[in-house]
């Protein structure tokens, strides 16, 4: 058996989240049903980051460990593009160490939420952009991202997946940028909750609107609350833009889709 | 009565083209259903460039004669944009002289087709271009297009509106260039005929396939016969960048989306 590490895009639009579920279209079960037709047999898929339904990636990772030994990357990449195309599009498929794992390898995820901040909203922009025709302070929102930043218990602005386990996460990197009329948020962490990079973002943007204040941010945090928070903001201005993995398993391709790179 | 001027963008995807039809959704039908709602009353409007099914616009044009006196640009601008997102957006309304007319007072029209040259399709780029995995020739594709410009019988490329008009157009510039992984194909004419650039792009791209040479455009325009040209490019790969008029009528506006500009 082989291990193979996919690099891949996908348009959240169409599809209920990446996660295998029964019943409905998602990224992962579109993945695996494609690769189990090439290959005859069940495969099963594990992935970086399970983005929620509506939300899309630039820089997915899923890796494969049920292949057969002689599969030709480049042949099974073509094939799966014929059938995957145009929704989702794998844009690298490499051989990986034995020990690769798309998921637990990982040492970080870095999101990109867009806004749009102009006067008329871009029908070109819309299926990936928040629309925000009122101005938003953007150095009040970096201020509140500052206190933001660092290992927190983040259950103000996400869902713990299972119960009992901890809301804990350690975030890197959380800063807004403006380029032109897009406004853009990064966000890096180790790991996110299920909707905290959308929640982060409904926050900034009520600071940004100047409905609260940076320095609310700590109270907010330490509320423990979803209520404390901002809402969260819609899934289509949200991108899976990179994972980051050590050295050793340092990402193989250079030429990837880049129309939504923060 | 006030005589407007509405600078326009959408996405083709969701209309069965620009000009108003019984029973199916087109960008005229939607935008005259909006401002009559608005008016009180119907409200007919000419436009610059009837795109077909499916073709995308950024720099529409058109001119709306039924308005009364005291209607607010700015205003109207803000209703209408509420209506008409996401897939259709007004980037722009200015009051104009009393005899412009969108579609008699144009001189030109300009369109985009976009390629997606790459090894992988971009799930981000789907709706907005054509993909095509091989390579192009783009010097033999250029060669050809210089064969093409100028004031001809264009019957071999599109259909006449009208059984008796003239297919006689003057396309002043037709050319395509490579940018990164997309090739633009960029057609300037007084007008064009129903499909006629999605067919001069089809034919180009049996020449950079190397099916065909450009000295054999002259023969293809010879021929008047739409059997003798390409095939009919898909929509949506094709979007209306720009209308010009006169310089007494001017663009009144510089901001405006961007995201597909050529």
């Amino acid at each position: 058996m082989v291990n193979l590490r996919l690099d891949i895009a996908y348009n959240g639009a169409p599809f209920h989240g990446f996660a295998r579920q029964p019943d409905v279209r998602t990224v992962q079960g579109d993945i695996e049903a494609a690769l189990a037709r090439l290959a005859g047999a069940p495969v099963r898929t594990n992935v970086a980051g399970r983005t929620d339904a509506g939300v899309h990636a630039l820089g997915q990772v899923i890796s494969v460990h049920d292949l057969a030994d002689d599969v030709e990357p480049a042949r099974l990449q073509a094939a799966l593009n014929g059938v995957l195309a145009p929704h989702i599009s794998i844009w690298g498929i490499s051989v990986a160490d034995p020990q690769f794992h798309a998921r637990f390898s990982a040492r970080s995820r870095t999101y990109v939420y867009a806004i749009l901040q102009a006067e008329a909203p871009d029908p070109f922009l819309a299926a990936t952009t928040l629309y925000h025709p009122a101005d938003l302070d953007v150095a009040a929102m970096n201020e509140a991202a500052g206190h933001l930043v660092g290992p927190h218990d983040f259950s103000s602005f996400g869902r713990v997946p299972e119960p009992d386990a901890t809301a804990e996460r350690n975030l890197f990197e959380l800063r807004c940028r403006r380029e032109g009329s897009i406004i853009r948020v990064r966000a890096r962490a180790n790991a996110f909750l299920q909707q905290m990079v959308r929640s982060l973002v409904g926050t900034l943007i009520q600071t940004g609107e100047g409905k609260s204040a940076p320095q609310e941010m700590p109270q907010i945090l330490a509320a423990r609350d979803r209520a404390s928070a901002g809402p969260v903001a819609p899934p289509y201005g949200l991108c899976l833009v990179s994972v980051e993995y050590d050295d050793g398993w340092k990402k193989p391709f250079e030429a990837r889709p880049g129309s939504l790179e923060g």
